[in-house]
């Protein structure tokens, strides 16, 4: 007895591997999905316009659930609107595995960002009905509210949504509180969308990469190192405004030169270290702004990016210094306000193993790379380990009509996910 | 008989010289006049709003017009509104020396940008009554309508006054047109006001430097060399705007650092040839303008003033040269349009030796420069001799409440231009 049942173990298990061995996403049903989704806020550009809480982000949030029953998952919304799709697992005592993103997109954004991990992480659960699979770990299939607005609804998840977030007008016109609960969140019940830390096994995101380096390289899946930190500075550089005409060269306290110097000093501090530390030059407004009048007064902000705060901050020492000789060579006073910082988020190394193995496995082709934008999974990386799958976008653009991946390159991404997903599955 | 009227001749001789010789404006009357030309458009900083065609600009004229007519002259309005006073002399066959400035300001201007060429112009007739001088040729005192609209009262004096200036909205809010008409000015008669090549043996201007050169150098009086020439560009830059933290500093296409070395290319350019031309960029505006956006476009001004237009073309070559190169480095494209343009004014070498001689023989110091700013003598060059004396100013500064000549500077500058229109009388 003990023998056949012994037998039959093995005959599951093997029955099992060679299921897993066979799965693979559906390219065409990925993108079918993915045209499906954009006719909600689709815009005359060919692009989307699914601003969080507009009624196209309803009818796509709408749609998106009514795919995730079909799927067989169990929906609720938290009380910050964000859309929970549970699989139940074989041990109920085991932490959840949870993955998504997201499908709110920017004003006149693309059908890509976001999209492709929520489309992505609900064929992993296709996939796994079709070849009749039940992991150890329950599963949920998360899609975040508002994340094109501040990461609204994960940041509600790991309990730092505050007052002033709920007060914020977005892009729909609405606050975010009167947002939230159009979308069926209830802020009565914000604390119970808190997951505590330890609740979730890992967190993982497939997502668009957001810079060319995939597309350009034809690499086939990024594995995300880390979502970078951003710094953020308000810069203001006091000269003395003067006439045009009548104030010799050597007289000047030009504040738009001093402002051109600090623009080239970001741009070399930043490039002088090895690394893929980026820094930019966004905003600039001179003051009075006529053509005849030398600027008395610029401000600019500056803005730092990397995995490393450290690198971050020590780029920031080189601008500051760079700054000083500048402030001398041209009689002005500069002065650097931080107006945001966001620390960042390292992902799971375990879990990067995982997913290069994956994609090894399938004999796709991989890099090691950080987030140079913020995603959802910078919030769940609080109170969980997390990972980040990237798939390459055309020109490497996004928030823009013209995102495009491949049906490939997606189903690709979607294979990764739910290889590592049941990877991470076997682990204790 | 012949021998008397001889000697009588010759006492007539020295009593002029004597009374030319003790010829010196008044610091007090110049000061005080200044002063309650200033109540009318008084503002609280202390400075004065009397721009044209304002409520305040028609009761500085009517004030200035009172002195004017106190002063013996006879006055009149032509169609665009300047205040002409006459005073007649010996030979009415000669052609007319004129002399003036203007009274209006800029919003939250001083009382002394063109104030001190009026007050002074009529000071010099308060000295020739005073000394019972009466001159060969006719003088007439001129106070040209909206200097700092855009010297329209100039313009009109030489025939090139437009349409389209008319119908340009002034700083009052109301039109040119209707700020002529409200000033006495009689559209009909426009070309009425027109004066020919030729009419005017001379136009002189006293004013204040506008630039720190005179104050700084504790010089006493500035003889104008000319005004210089304008050449004014908008400039676009195309880049490519893209993701602030995704984009690698090698893939950028980046406006904003390109018009970075824009500002700076134009600076060392105007720099790297001796002279005193100047160059400006005094408005910029990047787009998006996102503090995590590249931009992708960037527009500037870029201004170049000299009294020479070869040195501002050469000058331009150089900056054209330089963003050429700017072009390649940051794979951007640089388009230079021509928006302004202003010809340099040479003013009379003739003059500038008699304004020299006049400040030499007083035992003041001078110093020969350009006029960085435009001025009405700029306009009355295209049809008359012309010549400018600067007296210095508090800091350089102009067009601020700030300003300040003071009253000895001030009588300086009326006696040395009292002292050139005498010399010019003399002379065929």
């Amino acid at each position: 007895m003990c023998r056949i049942l012994f037998l039959f173990g093995v005959l599951i298990f093997y029955l099992n591997a060679f299921a897993q061995s066979g799965l693979h996403a559906k390219p065409e049903r990925m993108e079918s999905r993915i045209l499906a989704l954009g006719m909600f806020g689709l815009n005359p550009q060919g692009g989307v316009s699914r601003i969080a809480f507009s009624e196209a982000d309803k009818q796509g949030r709408a749609y998106v659930t009514g795919l995730m029953k079909s799927a067989g998952l169990v929906v609720r919304i938290d009380g910050a609107g964000n859309i929970i799709g549970k699989r139940a697992g074989k041990n109920p005592l085991l932490q959840v595995i949870a993955f998504g993103s997201h499908i709110d997109s920017v004003p006149f954004g693309g059908n890509y960002d976001g999209d492709v991990g929520v489309i992505g992480a609900i064929e992993c659960i296709e996939l796994l009905n079709e070849a009749g699979i039940t992991t150890e770990h329950s599963l949920e299939v998360i899609v975040f509210s508002d994340e094109e607005g501040g990461l609204t609804g994960s940041t509600a998840m790991i309990g730092r949504l505050k007052e002033n977030n709920l007060n914020q007008t977005s892009s729909s016109g609405k606050t975010v509180r009167d947002g939230l609960s159009e979308l069926g969140g209830d802020l009565a019940k914000l604390p119970n969308a808190v997951r505590q830390k330890g609740e979730l096994f890992a967190f993982l995101e497939l997502h668009i990469e957001q810079g060319a380096i995939l597309y350009n390289s034809k690499i086939d899946i990024g594995v995300v190192e880390g979502i970078v930190g951003i710094e953020q500075w308000d810069v203001t550089i006091e000269g003395k405004a003067n006439h045009a005409g009548t104030t010799p060269m050597n007289l000047r306290n030009d504040a738009m030169l001093a402002a051109a110097k600090l623009t080239i000093a970001v741009n070399e501090s930043v490039k002088s270290m090895p690394g893929a530390q980026v820094g930019t030059v966004g905003r600039i407004k001179a003051e009075p702004g006529a053509p005849n009048v030398i600027p008395g007064k610029v401000t600019m902000s500056v803005e730092l990016r990397d995995l490393s705060r450290d690198k971050i901050l020590s780029v920031f020492e080189k601008i500051k210094q760079r700054a000083a000789e500048i402030e001398k060579e041209s009689g002005t006073h500069i002065d650097f306000t931080l107006a945001h910082s966001n620390l960042p988020a390292i992902t799971d190394k375990k879990i990067q193993m995982l997913i290069a193995a994956a994609a090894k496995e399938l004999g796709l082709s991989y890099k090691m790379m950080p987030s140079g934008a913020g995603h959802d999974t910078q919030d769940l990386a609080v109170i969980a380990p997390v990972g980040m799958i990237f798939v390459p976008s055309k020109d490497g653009i996004s928030h823009s009509p013209d995102e495009y991946s491949s049906p490939k390159d997606m189903a690709n991404g979607v294979t990764v996910l739910l290889r590592t997903i049941l990877a991470l599955d076997k682990q204790e």
